[in-house]
């Protein structure tokens, strides 16, 4: 019987201690600042955004959205720029993607390293991969979070990961290589993906495809992280045959309520770690 | 009978390219020009740096070698940045180590990420792991530049890499899991290495230990590169026991002439191609 990776549980857990580090920020006289950078007028954004800002104030974490309905990559720049140089603001994000008239590359770069809470700037990603300080993509943190509140030991075991996104597969790729953790990285549409995924010992799938990992692919043991969000009928998916897979595995996220929850969790998480580390 | 993948002939090979390359660009108005850093009193890189001035006036390159004896962080920045500046310039480079008092993450984010034709930076790293447009480092340039000088097929095809330095493994998995191509990445005191280097396809070994690679540890019919460079007794040796390997491998670099000799080549090579981007 495969133990269920909960996410709502832990991300309930991670942000009940982030309102008592925030509180202790508080009594220094800090308060965890989070500026959130919204442009256009994507309705699923908007939405994303205002959620993120509702869940920092609930843990008395300050979050300021600033709304350019319509913008040149020059504007969007110089504010992320002004935001920077804020010395009250300890993080700072651009919700991604971009309208596509805005250049992201000369957008996300404008973010301090020392703010990016976000981790998505070529900057962070080097920095992750050399193993120096910096704040990784939630994505990843929710990942590494999940299995350390459950107390599974993942060091030394083998990690294969299944879709490179620049989100996900990517900068944890780049967090476990720097950690000397072994890992495979392969793409998901390689031809003999099996003889992949069938090697890892904690199997990470992030490939956008309901279903696309069924048991027969999965390792004896293994635990299986399904980073999948594939909406069907109102209904949402994961990247992993759940009912299959879980027979097989020793753990296994569910999707939905398993890495889901944790992504805004963790940007608080960075949020409030930036601000631990201005003072 | 493994192909020896003779480093001295391609990277002959290779400087002949670029000699026609810099000729096309002077037609043009510009020469190709590469600004050396050394900081310090250190006789090897003293000696590497000369080095590679006059490798690169072979071709038409010119390189200009900038010695501070003795300096602190904020004077190597502040030249860093003022050749970073200089239109007539198209490559930096550093020459690492730096002495220990001298901030080396400093020293290279100053360098302008399209000049920064060593690679090393940040920056550079961030990009190689997306796959946007930079130099990759002469280490990583060497290795694709042999097996592309001697048709071999690389992509698609299992890459080991064990050893996970800076300069190497790591910016060699970022730049193939930016392509898609699957790689295992582990480090080089892992118990189970064997389990891992016998999965390779292409096994890329870089650990500094003499012949710390056998026959046993190889799969029939790979691709061996050793990036060793190990000084016994004013000998120098590789990685991998290349006399045992070679009978199991399908290719192999020897130490010394495998990739050793294409590093200066490879360095100059993006210095050309900064200077073809530059116009």
């Amino acid at each position: 019987m495969a133990v269920i990776l909960d996410g709502k549980r832990a991300s309930a857990e991670l942000l009940q201690e982030l309102k008592g580090r925030v509180e202790k920020l508080k009594e220094r006289g800090v308060t965890p600042s989070l500026a959130l950078v919204l442009v256009g007028m994507d309705e699923g954004s908007r939405r994303y955004v205002k959620m993120k800002a509702r869940r920092c104030k609930k843990v008395g974490v300050e979050a300021t959205v600033h709304h350019l309905p319509e913008a040149t990559t020059e504007e969007v720049v110089s504010l992320v720029e002004k935001l920077g140089g804020d010395p009250s603001i300890h993080g700072v994000m651009v919700q991604l993607p971009l309208p596509e008239d805005i250049d992201e590359d000369e957008v996300l770069a404008a973010i301090p390293p020392e703010k990016d809470v976000d981790g998505l700037t070529n900057e962070t990603l080097g920095r992750l991969l050399r193993g120096e300080k910096c704040y990784p993509p939630a994505g990843v943190g929710a990942i590494l979070e999940l299995l350390e509140r459950y107390g599974i030991e993942y060091v030394d075991r083998h990690w294969v990961i299944v879709g490179l996104s620049d989100i996900v597969g990517k900068p944890l790729a780049a967090l476990l290589m720097s950690r000397g953790i072994p890992v495979t990285c392969v793409r998901s549409d390689h031809p003999k993906l099996s003889d992949y995924t069938r090697m890892g010992d904690v199997l990470v799938v992030d490939v956008g495809r309901k279903w696309a990992v069924g048991g027969e692919m999965v390792k004896p043991g293994a635990v299986v992280i399904d980073n999948g969000n594939n909406y069907e009928d109102d209904k949402v998916y994961g990247d992993v045959d759940f009912e299959a897979v879980k027979e097989v595995a020793s753990a296994i996220t569910p999707v939905p309520g398993g890495v889901g929850p944790m992504l805004i969790a963790n940007l608080i998480k960075n949020t409030v770690e930036a601000a631990e580390n201005s003072i």
